[in-house]
């Protein structure tokens, strides 16, 4: 199988930890090409005993760098190179945990749109109860129009087919209300769009819907999606943090014990087993990490990428797209 | 004192609940006069062995009707004769769990919107660790325009200092980044204005912060605000069942320790201990509960009332509009 390409300089903890998530999922299987500056990759692989092939790329796109300058300016950036190599292929997709809008930049006009998507899409995994929970946009696009939730839409049902295995996943529109005719016109339009598509569309969902289960897929804009999953992410932190302190102040238990019997909660809801995101609607797999990825994330967004390919993401969501 | 105006009528447990809600204030000395059908009221308020004061209301405004026109064709409805008495005088407070835009239309139609106000907005307090956080709008005004969002900022700090008893309490613009720059337009505009206020304006937060406490009050639209609030209230419920399970999965924890350790979280992030939420920019005080508030949240949301009357919410709202 064609290889993996990852932007080993991207992330506040590169090339530490994106060197050694790469070790770690090269050894289960997973093809791994690091992109970055060999001077300092080189000498972190032999630290491992690794030995995994290297592209090299003399710049790098800082966090705080405007993408589309850093993109014309930095050419050979380890953005620019990973995506080049997927474009070329002689690799088979892309995962980055440096800055997410030079990616997408770097994946849009790079790797280049799918035939049709007029807006590429952050898709999210959320782990609620039973089975997961997608949301998209999950920041890629801000702002958006009613037809743009359309196509989040269908391109969400196609990765919820592929990840989750599900057949004719169930699409919400995260709204402020249940009822139809609830929310901004954006939601009003979308609302009387998406119902008429061939999507398995079940209407208005709420936040508290989270926890019911009642759709697969959630679409919203890049904003309200970006605000849900930090939300998300916040309160997880914050009612874990509450409800080990109350259970600590408990005479028949012991700390160590609440702990330990919460570590798989935490562990579930915590980004680092996530890995990161999918970007839909580029010809090629594209993962985006957290910037605060440690090799855990690393190593299963290189999985999560490993999945799109062998279960052809991008082949799939294209004739979807084109027989919509 | 003067006393509340508790639209008797309204809410998914009205007028069982709302009753007995109301009873159980009044045993805690907050005068309370019933707005609502006196032939249901009174065999409600016997059934109990109370005697509040009715004001009889031949209307009922229902969750499904139009708002502003069931303001129009049903003069006598409990929300609008509520909204009436405090417009009057004879009522220093309403309380409401019925329709919010019937309430939220009543209460700036019939009580009028404060001297300067744009848009009035709904404060919904997050009981987040430590103090708890101001969150507005929480859904009063879904699409905004920046200057709304600097007057939800002033009404927010006031909101704060009267209820948290705060001191130039830290605003947060709710944001997709900690950077300048961030986010929709309205969020790029909304920050330069804020900057320019008087209020103690730290800058953008994000949904993680709800944890790390970095403002009291926290600017946002409608929209977003709302789906924060159901997404908390969500994602607080599944956390809170999975920490359950997990422990209850421990040999040596049994799970009625569990379920009694956790039971103060539970409760303090549950709604009915909240009350509700209050309507700012009016003339007058107005709580706005959950359609499905039972006795506690509508006993919780007249105290809240009773506190803005107490410490003159209205006042302080209006100098310090009047000053801005």
């Amino acid at each position: 199988m064609i290889p993996i390409a990852l932007d080993a300089m991207g992330g506040d903890k590169a090339p530490v930890e994106t060197v050694a998530g790469a070790v770690q999922a090269s050894a289960e299987g997973v093809e791994v090409v690091l992109v970055g500056d060999g001077t300092v990759l080189e000498p972190q692989l032999q630290a491992l005993g690794a030995d995994l092939e290297i592209v090299h790329a003399a710049q790098t796109i800082g966090m705080g760098d405007d993408p589309a300058a850093a993109l014309r300016d930095k050419p050979d950036s380890s953005i620019s190179v990973a995506a080049r190599l997927v474009k070329e292929g002689r690799a088979g997709a892309m995962v980055s945990a440096g800055s997410t809008g030079a990616a997408m930049a770097a994946a849009a006009i790079l790797i280049g749109r799918a035939k049709g998507v007029i807006r590429p899409t952050i898709a999210s995994v959320i782990p609620t109860p039973g089975t997961s929970t997608l949301v998209l946009d999950s920041g890629a696009n801000p702002e958006v129009k009613p037809e743009h939730l359309v196509q989040f839409a269908l391109m969400g049902t196609v990765a919820a087919e592929v990840f989750f295995g599900m057949t004719n996943p169930r699409v919400g529109l995260l709204n402020i209300g249940e009822e139809k005719g609830k929310g901004r016109s954006l939601e009003k339009e979308a609302y009387e769009l998406l119902a008429r598509t061939s999507v398995n569309f079940i209407g208005n969902v709420e936040g508290r819907d989270l926890a019911t289960g009642r759709a697969d897929v959630w679409v919203t804009d890049g904003f309200v999606g970006n605000v849900l999953l930090k939300v998300t992410e916040g309160v997880a932190a914050m009612v874990l943090d509450l409800a080990t302190e109350s259970l600590a102040g408990t005479a028949e238990i012991k700390l160590s014990t609440v702990v330990d019997a919460l570590a798989p909660v935490r562990r579930r809801l915590d980004y680092e087993h996530t890995g990161g995101a999918h970007l839909l609607g580029v010809n090629g797999v594209v993962v985006i990490s957290h910037g605060s990825s440690g090799r855990t994330a690393i190593a299963n967004a290189l999985r999560m990428a490993h999945d799109g390919m062998e279960r052809d993401l991008v082949g799939r969501m294209t004739s979807r797209l084109a027989g919509s």
